[in-house]
Formats: structure tokens, sequence, C-alpha cells
């Protein structure tokens, strides 16, 4: 199997048991969280986790390791590599 | 393996590749699919899955299997149990 070098090509899994455990890996950074939002930022994308009595159980940087529990509506992707958010929008 | 009689409590599992395959279990239904949108009902309420060039690779009702490639973008659950659907908040 080949290898990337480079960081953004980390490898992102998710699995999701019953919508009430959901494990990642491939998170660089989780940017705010609540009850009802987890936002992650991961090697495929920004992550948006909605639900309702959200926690983080396990979250470990080091190794990419995210954990939240609680009940999950909704897993949405958003791009921002490409166009490089609201100040890269502004300023090219 | 213990198995369950209810088909609502078929475990609903979900692994999810580099946004690129999602493979699950506890699926009783598709209703619809094309490029852009699969729409499956699952042990856990009806599954919305968003994305571009979406196919299915396999679906096997008989033991509730659905594989999903393309480029993921979002999944969202809908409880159709909690309301019944259009007709059956129409004719209660």
């Amino acid at each position: 199997m080949e290898r990337n070098d480079k960081q953004t090509a980390t490898p992102h899994q998710l699995i999701m048991q019953n919508r009430q455990v959901l494990e990642m890996t491939g998170v660089s950074d989780v940017d705010s969280f609540d009850e009802t939002t987890v936002l992650a930022y991961t090697s495929m994308g920004r992550l948006t986790i909605r639900g309702g009595g959200l926690h983080i159980k396990r979250l470990d940087l080091e190794c990419g390791a995210l954990t939240v529990e609680g009940n999950i509506c909704a897993l949405e992707y958003t791009d921002t590599h490409k166009n490089g958010g609201f100040f890269g929008r502004l300023f090219r």
C-alpha cells in the first residue's frame, strides 16, 4: 500500500453505531462544540456534527482520534480548502 | 450471534472511508437514488446521503447491507416514525 507524506492525506475513517457513538480518525482540530453541534477539522474537510446531548468522549489530536456520543442527527462536510474561508475570499 | 425478531431493533452501523466509500447495516429499504442523493430507510430512521457521482455498489436487503461509493458530502437522519409521514399526518 502506498503511503502519502503530506498531512492532508491522513486517512479519515468514520464509524457510527446506532446514531449514538461516532468514532473517527484523521481529525486535526476541534473548533467548537456544544450539546447540539461539534465542529471538527479532518483531513477530508471541515465536518459539522449535529444532534442532541452531544459530548466528546475522546479527543486525541496526537493520533487524530475523536469520539462523540449523543443523539446524532447529521454529518455535513465542507471543503474549506477550496475557497479558503471568509478572509481567504475577502483578501485574494 | 443473537438475532432480533423486530426489524426496527436491527443494529445500524455505518462505516465511511475518506468520504468515498460508505458501508452500512440495518437498512430496510432504498427509496430513491441518483448521482447526488440516496434515500435509505434504516432501523434508526430515514437517512439521506448527499454528494456527487454517487452509486450503489451493494444492496442486500436480506441482511440489511448497503454500500454507496462516490464523493460524499452529508448524511442526514430524519425520524420518520415520529410523525408517520405525510399520509400518516393527514389521516390520523
